[in-house]
């Protein structure tokens, strides 16, 4: 990582004020100690709030505190509403507000006209939906991932490098997008997505439990999000509603168009459809934001139980290549198991030999 | 595995005739002959032919071969028309013909009415759909996976047995569904999955590039089906309409539901499909065919090179905590990656502790 700025985000500055101590907020926090930062916390439940402090996450609030940076890692329904309470208690400093909320557009129009907006810039860490609390937190939760900062026209550049220099000390990785921008970036990326992944989960729910037996790893990857918290993706798509809607209206003409393919045994009609999914599979960026790169997958039959994935990584890591992804099959009748490992193509052959060398059997 | 009776399928038999030597047919004729039996081998293409025969699948059917099974591994809309030949060429014989189609409805109807239909029994591992080809294959190929076994009302017993002894020498998983059943089952756990997956991934292959930068593990997860091959899932589709259509019903019924509860921000109706979700995804059996058990995921930072999964899962096996899943988060912007660990809920905290203890950034 480069040498950021701190933006005025140093341990001479004031502290940086957290409102919100669960995943997010706690996890802010404990990176924030770890670059010596002074981080104070507050949060409507005291029992989360005294979890945070235990953890090393900040110190309460004292009245007299004059923040460098608010963070507000609230519920997506009362975003707005804190903020704006941040920037009328922040009045007449040079404070820094914003948040982590998944939906911007909320967040916008509640600080829209206010005498403060311009120390106002949106923000949303891509991590931690799966899980939930402080107790969940850590100073890495970010680590690697993408961090979304949303200016709106009137954020002044101070306050923009602020918060990219908490994105900075939280090791994530800033992508700047304007509020609108954002809102339906992730409404293609992750609230349509997880919308559809629960229509396919619900049609499980009603299945015989035989049919079940023949589900393989297909749809355990399709379904796979759609465990994540009712409440609030309820909450987030609501918020996104506008760009949800966009989306969602697309959908249902494209499923129009399946039905009516297969209906009349269309051939062509279905291939559009499916050659379209084809390309946005490959229109997904490759690891560390470079292009997509051929990938291969190399299967190897691992024995299930404690020890032999180690052995298996320590054989493939002897081979030098390195290992992109790994699958492993649920296998529903023996104790054996199948394990993909993705690798880029070129280097596929060299950790076939290698592993079959090893004694492992593998499937090319 | 069991001691399983041979039923017809042994070295004093007559041989097993592959009919279609691609990914499917090769991998059971490898199978096979591991297991010692004579195999024949037929296809379209000499080169399929020629390049299964070098890798050991089988030999080149000669006119005076008399098979006790006849599998048939063609492509779905071709496999109607290759069962009946089968039949026709057997007549008068005791050989049993199954197939390895992904649909069911086709090959019974063109068996229907036929003299030899008793010795016709159709059968659909679940393995090998994102590969195609014989040097893809594998004898290990079906290790551990469900293979659905689905006679006919007409299928004589001893038809039936022979095609469970091709499945257990397989190393597969027998699930005993009728046709009609085995349609519905793979219209719901596969084929509507599919569809779907392409629907969102179609989104996708829409989207500036600045908007992908946000896409997450979840979305990658959703639509990584969606890249399999357009021509063969057209075909698999249009064999299976009738089920995918009422599914697709469905679907389209529940997209509405969300779609109107979106727009009038009810978000009690939005609850109701996504509480059909999470128990859809809890629907889906455990490993090893028992009940889903808690499991819980633990996050691993690993740095990016070969050697360091060696490591964390050589320390994890220390641990002596069997991981029953991986994921690695494709991180766009660093040399650090985010891996997944998945254990039973009540050995998470041994886990934790142990990779902690070995130097190692987890979150719980």
């Amino acid at each position: 990582m480069a040498q950021a700025s701190t933006a005025g985000l140093d341990e001479h500055a004031g502290p940086v004020e957290i409102v919100g101590a669960g995943l997010l907020g706690t996890s802010i926090g404990l990176a924030c100690r770890r670059a010596g930062l002074d981080v104070v916390l507050t949060d409507v439940s005291t029992e989360h709030l005294r979890t945070a402090s235990g953890l090393g996450a900040g110190r309460p609030r004292r009245p007299e505190d004059r923040p460098a940076l608010v963070v507000v890692a609230v519920p997506p329904d009362h975003l707005g509403e804190v903020i704006g309470e941040a920037l009328e208690r922040t009045e007449g400093t040079d404070a820094v507000v914003t948040d982590v909320g998944s939906v911007k557009a909320g967040p916008l129009a509640a600080v829209a006209g206010h005498p403060g907006a311009a120390r106002y810039v949106g923000g949303h860490p891509m991590a931690g939906s799966e899980r939930s609390g402080p107790l969940a937190a850590s100073a890495s939760l970010f680590d690697g991932r993408p961090w979304a900062i949303t200016p709106h026209p009137g954020s002044c550049p101070e306050a923009v490098a602020r918060v990219r220099a908490l994105v900075d000390l939280c090791g994530a990785v800033a992508v700047d997008l304007s509020p609108a921008e954002h809102d339906k970036a992730v409404a293609r990326t992750s609230h349509v997505p997880h919308l559809l992944a629960a229509l396919v989960a619900g049609r499980l729910a009603e299945a015989p439990v035989e049919h079940l037996r023949l589900s393989g790893q297909g749809v355990r990857d399709v379904t796979r999000v759609a465990a994540g918290d009712p409440g609030l993706y309820g909450q987030i798509v609501s918020a996104n509603a506008e760009a949800v809607l966009a989306l969602l209206g697309e959908v249902r003409t494209q499923l129009d168009a399946v039905i009516g393919a297969v209906e009349a045994r269309d051939r062509g009609a279905l291939g559009v459809v499916l050659e379209a999914g084809v390309a946005g599979t490959r229109a997904i960026p490759g690891k560390h934001g470079g292009p997509p790169r051929p990938m291969r997958s190399v299967f190897v039959s691992v024995p299930d139980h404690p020890g032999e994935l180690a052995r298996l990584f320590a054989d493939a890591g002897a081979s030098e290549v390195n290992i992109e992804d790994v699958h492993i099959d649920h296998d529903p009748g023996r104790p054996v198991g199948l394990v993909e490992l993705v690798v880029e193509e070129i280097r596929a052959e060299q950790l076939l030999t290698s592993l079959e060398a090893r004694g492992w059997t593998t499937q090319p």
